[in-house]
């Protein structure tokens, strides 16, 4: 039997390049990638051409039948597409649904949390996986958690500065242990690659993870491998709340502006994740996802302890350093 | 181990009747039932109090603590409320959460159907189920498709006219080849005990059937069973389509008219049935159902064309014969 050609699009983001070099990796597939008439140039895309994949080129929000013709002989679609460009996905899912891919995987690849008013961005997804289902369409939803990339604070020292944002998990929230679902974002392909290879998969909703671990936790690993002491800061629940009500009043008065949108992502996020505790193996379970550590015992991702110790060693990429939201 | 307590609402409904009596038939349950205040004079009420059987009374649309204090010492809660009613459940389901109850069984007992547009009936189911399960509360949904006793024409001898109403199912649609999960209303309640019995359905959705048919072969089976000719009158899909949108169209003009909003019903369910195709196993499988004639191999329902000599011999009640709608 032939290798099975896998067309991935958003191969130059962060969730995309981590699935680019899991299916690489793999090596089970034929992977092409999809790019926008406008990214053609772009020295990413040439990099990955002159390494021999194959690029596809389409506008994404032309008309459904030109994506179509561009889709023909794809077995597997995966969608990697940015966080503030999901309902694109629409199209895209009829266009895939058209072509008679045999596996679509939209974009999800984030934190366990309910449809239905907790997260702006869930909601988003939740509406182009209601799409899905309705065409009827092959699929495999996967969530990844959170990255140990954008999970830790800052450390006294500077040391960990060059990989982590100014100001991000400076504080803990509410009593900080709150269980969640972690993933080091170079893992995120390699569980990728393993999951669409996989027939228990298709049609169903399929978790990874790294360490399941609290924000406490998290703050004692840091200080362990590092010998470095951290402040610890604790946001109550109900000012975690209110982060949500000002950040999503913002937007109301700005509903077009990416910044504004993200920020209320963010305080969502942590709404779910800590608050309600949503991100977590039990919720997932309840949900209907299968845990894809028990699917594939034998790949071992790297544990949080691990990437620590690559953090403070300069192992690792500060994400969206190409600096995406500007 | 002493009887789980089951507590069901709308005992006295069409659905609600059949899960009584089978729970009762069942006999591993300890069976109560929920009254509105209003309704304890109804004789149907009366005379179930009379056979034995607790009832409860509390107002499902009161606070929700008093509905809570109502709810006390139950195992299992189920909910075949009227289709008019579905939003009440909302509450409902955070006072069972609040109760502590191990399992709630939302009213769905329809057909296949996706969320998101389709089924005016439909959304409404889903904006209780995403509810339940922002409230991670256990739960098991339950179709079962549509029923035999809505399903069949008229005989041109009049023969079934105690048991059908005017005008149903006077014409097929689209080519009347779709295949439809159907099942004998009587058998509702003898799959919905085994289904509430069973571990293996907690937090899951299950659809059971006494038979897949199409109209074609409904229509056939009738004409065997009774030595009749029936007429065959097909409506296209187009018509099909047309109907939703003058039925909706005339519940904007008046929203809150109670036949109305079941003429979309109605109309949505056609062309969900018949055009969309969605009320059968495949799909039911893809959307995450299991199948409770795998799980319950032993349990026989009745066929249709055992449901046809039957209506033949007299022995079915009409649907609604309490007049419901009115």
């Amino acid at each position: 039997m032939s290798k099975q050609r896998v067309l991935l699009l958003g191969a130059t983001g962060e969730t995309g390049s981590s699935i680019l070099t899991g299916l690489l990796a793999f090596d089970k597939f034929e992977v092409e990638i999809l790019i926008r008439p406008s990214s053609t140039d772009k020295p990413e895309v040439e990099q990955l051409s002159a390494k021999g994949i194959r690029v596809r080129i389409a506008d994404i929000s032309g008309p459904v039948d030109d994506l179509v013709s561009v889709l023909l002989g794809v077995d597997i679609f995966i969608s990697a597409i940015s966080g503030t460009s999901q309902l694109a996905q629409m199209d895209i899912a009829t266009a895939v649904k058209k072509a008679g891919i045999k596996r679509f995987v939209p974009c999800c690849f984030a934190t366990i949390c309910p449809p239905g008013n907790v997260m702006l961005l869930r909601d988003e997804k939740e509406e182009v996986n209601q799409h899905i289902k309705k065409l009827f369409l092959p699929y495999t939803i996967i969530d990844v958690g959170y990255w140990y990339q954008l999970s830790c604070p800052r450390l006294p020292s500077g040391r960990i500065d060059y990989a982590t944002f100014p100001g991000m998990n400076a504080s803990l929230h509410g009593d900080g242990e709150a269980l969640n679902i972690l993933t080091d974002l170079r893992d995120v392909g390699h569980f990728v690659a393993r999951i669409v290879y996989d027939e228990r998969t298709l049609n169903k909703s399929v978790f990874c993870w790294g360490d399941i671990l609290s924000e406490n936790q998290v703050y004692n690993i840091l200080e362990e491998v590092s010998g470095e002491k951290l402040e610890r800061h604790y946001i109550s629940a109900a000012d975690v709340e209110a982060r949500v009500v000002h950040a999503t009043e913002l937007l109301r008065e700005d509903p077009s502006n990416a910044r504004t949108r993200v920020g209320v992502y963010s305080a969502q996020y942590d709404y779910s994740k800590y608050i309600r505790a949503d991100n977590r193996p039990e919720y997932a379970k309840y949900l209907g996802y299968l845990d894809a550590r028990e699917l594939y015992p034998n790949f071992v991702p790297k544990g949080f302890r691990e990437f620590a110790v690559d953090l403070l060693d300069k192992k690792v990429v500060r994400p969206y350093s190409s600096a995406r939201y500007n």
